[in-house]
């Protein structure tokens, strides 16, 4: 009934990325699963992960250029700032937008709307390798 | 211990609505959980769940005109335009509040906060009908 | 498998505090779960729960004037202001940063990144001894 692995991502560019496919080929124990929930959980506090439009790519860019505009770099205030000018922005996005996701299983699939995908949100400008910590629990057939 | 099934709530205006009591209706099963999670999944990327205050509607009202501020429509940078200017923004409102909630069951009935109601955030002009995935886990009586 | 209590923390000054060790304090029965999740809900609308660094001060207090900037007090459209100034930003603060989490635990401790705690955002001037409600599922040895 529970199943638990951390799972690491190919390095991604600053920027929002679909991820569910490259997630879901390192969960095949979710086709197992009638009824159930995916928890993924990144142990980073300068990522996030989120649930949204899965077509357009300009979605994505889109996301990118807001987030950006709303989470400034290099206000004169902060002082968190020797990580560099991306560092204390990533932490403020990681938490707007949430470090974690509980999905929906349905008969060993991921039961997301038609338009829905999972985005990585990478806020550093090189953030390298993400690592996930991916629970499965449900009613296995 | 496990239950899961899709509901369908009846189409909102744009803005922010109480709908705690349209869910539980759907979900009479509900109150046989002693102990448990009930985990609410919107399947759309255009409108949001969150939790908050249940009981003056102009907290609705200022949600409404607040996150219109702080998320504007048609500004210049945006690329993905084609479904209207209301989509856009309603996608970054559902990231930024969320797109599912997990609430604690406690003999049978949500355990909420006396001041606390759940949000649908309908973020577009005519959204239409909303679906969810409810997930219902626990230990039953 | 299934375990539930409610936790009070002790009383917060406005602004984002690392309580990681305090709400671990209060849950000794986490140690025996070998596979499973924390689930942490606060039954208030003006205060929130995110996970971020738990290293440098400064992050915290850079979270605090950041988002005051992006939350303004007194704005001349807010209706909800009975209250206090503090209170309607609250509202949106807890909405956007969120006032729930649910964290992997694997073999009795919670599997976090190495620079990961849990925050809480007091969010009113004023906000008092907050109530959390903990659920821990899961396996147990």
């Amino acid at each position: 009934m529970w199943f638990q692995k951390e799972i690491t991502l190919i390095p991604k560019a600053r920027g929002f990325h679909l991820i569910t496919r490259e997630v879901l080929e390192l969960l095949p124990e979710l086709k197992r699963v009638e009824i159930g929930l995916l928890h993924l959980f990144i142990k980073h506090t300068s990522a996030s992960l989120s649930v949204n439009e899965n077509a357009d790519p300009t979605v994505r860019s889109d996301f990118e250029r807001f987030f950006n505009r709303l989470i400034p770099e290099d206000q004169p205030y902060y002082e968190h700032t020797l990580e560099g000018s991306d560092d204390l922005p990533a932490h403020f996005k990681s938490s707007i937008l949430g470090n974690s996701l509980s999905l929906p299983i349905s008969n060993g699939v991921l039961n997301l709307g038609a338009w829905q995908g999972v985005y990585l949100g990478e806020h550093r400008n090189h953030g390298g390798a993400r690592t996930l910590v991916a629970t499965i629990q449900g009613e296995y057939d």
